[in-house]
């Protein structure tokens, strides 16, 4: 009889295993890299109580998990090929939280095409503790980064911006949201994977730290100025009822992309980006590293670069 | 000025990052795998209180993390290349320990020819909380496998065996150890990198659950019986004098490689392992999957194949 670890191992992970995966039964996977083309790699921890709740049902942990991973992997427009995952959970888990688990990775798996690789099941004393390391790409020299925005270049981003800080306000009870909408925003980001951005888009990221924080790290990168027009973000319609003008600017956990899009690209951009919601909020200028919100908020919030810094 | 978040990763992890690594910052890394090479690739997490004691020194416990992964690689004939960390601990974790952490991470880079290049920081409420996912490389179709073990194949396994378990009763107050040989064997492990035995061992995997447990595995995997000769295991002086049987047979944390070697390859092994100890300790045979402790001890150890189990 195996041990009930490996019984776990076998019930639950095995099945979602692929290609190299050795059917997680060996010490490591074998992964014959996609010929002629870059890895692009990352790694996400997710901790209980901290990125996630305690009250999030056990699927949408796992998707939240790879996703986190897949909007790394959109950022730098690669496309996703498997994942090793470690799963640290208290010993007297029960087996159902692993099945629910099990099938939102496995939802996911389907819906992004990629497959488990290999990983770790251990106890913790603690709470609940998941990390994904994610595997994709790209061809070389393609990858998105940080560093190329330029003066005059427009600052978009996809999606909508603020949803997911204000659904961890909803599901703290201190907000009312009769759609679910937010909570969901909040439970199951949407990695913005496939826009095929090379050559379109001079820097990108995702927002996980708050808009603010986040673009003053693609400044930084870049070595430019930035106007934020705080009257041009995109906003959901329960977003803009919430008028929290703080979940807004340093929420975080928005995952979706920032970008850089030189004017000349702009047709370029629309066109690839035709399937998403896309929305300029912003330009590059010469200048010190530094982000100006255009259009503040009023007196509630108190403008600021700060985002989400665990310590 | 950064958020404390960022100041800690630029301080302590940006100086261990390597190609690919972007500098950690951005989104992912990038990785050009090496040309006609299979990549090898696995995570291991490891939790204070249950891998690793919240007295352990900083730079052993970053040590350990590599070096458990590191063994992975080495048991399947994998040459390391990098590695992604996640670091999860809580918010008043000083900048002592992640200076102390990371020293270690440096010192194991520099030993084991490998950079960091790219992870996550995170905060818990709980325990510390640490995984690697470590990538290396192989000649396609060359990896170490648990499969290939056949009858009448030698069973060996590298260095002395129980010692970390041993190690792990000294931390705990339970055992004397003067010389501190033990603590370190539970705290600092050696993997058995470079050992070029592809086309000379029948079949590879490390011992981390506990001597039986795994080779319980190989028999598994391998689809044969297996009789381990309990006086033949090579002990250190320390655990020749601990006598405890238990923790040389289901101990763990040993870390050593455990292989089978078909009699006929029996002098290529020897000439590749010439730089380490490694020892015959078992003999595979036809039948269902089984271990037979021949030569067991005797009365206060209870004979049984369990090692190990987080759950």
């Amino acid at each position: 009889m195996l041990p009930r670890e490996f019984e776990l191992i076998a019930r639950h992970f095995a099945p979602l295993a692929g290609q190299g995966s050795l059917g997680l039964a060996d010490d490591a996977a074998i992964l014959a890299p996609p010929a002629g083309r870059d890895l692009v790699l990352t790694a996400d921890a997710t901790v209980e109580g901290v990125h996630f709740l305690a009250s999030d049902p056990p699927d949408t942990v796992a998707r939240k998990l790879l996703r986190v991973n897949l909007s790394d992997l959109a950022a730098m427009g690669a496309t996703p090929l498997g994942y090793l995952l470690t799963v640290s959970v208290p010993r007297d888990t029960m087996p159902g939280w692993f099945a629910l688990f099990a099938q939102g990775l496995a939802q996911d798996q389907e819906e992004f095409g990629l497959h488990l690789l290999g990983g770790d099941t251990t106890s913790t004393p603690g709470p609940k503790s998941l990390t994904a390391t994610l595997i994709g790409h790209v061809a070389p020299g393609q990858a998105l980064r940080r560093e190329g925005a330029r003066p005059g270049d427009g600052l978009w981003v996809t999606g909508t911006i603020g949803d997911a800080a204000l659904g961890l306000q909803v599901l703290q009870g201190k907000r009312e949201d009769p759609t679910g909408f937010l909570a969901s925003r909040y439970r199951v980001p949407q990695p913005r994977l496939g826009l095929g951005l090379h050559g379109i888009a001079s820097a990108c990221m995702d927002i996980s730290d708050g808009l603010l924080q986040d673009s003053m790290h693609l400044c930084r990168a870049s070595n430019c100025a930035l106007t934020v027009d705080f009257a041009a973000i995109p906003l959901s319609a329960a977003a803009r009822a919430a008028n929290d003008p703080a979940a807004i600017l340093s929420g975080g956990d928005d995952y979706e992309l920032l970008l850089s899009v030189p004017q000349a690209n702009e047709p370029a951009f629309l066109a690839a980006a035709a399937n998403v919601p896309v929305t300029r909020i912003g330009r590059f200028a010469h200048g010190k590293p530094d982000v100006t919100l255009a259009n503040p908020p009023g007196a509630p919030f108190q403008a600021n670069l700060s985002g989400w810094s665990h310590f």
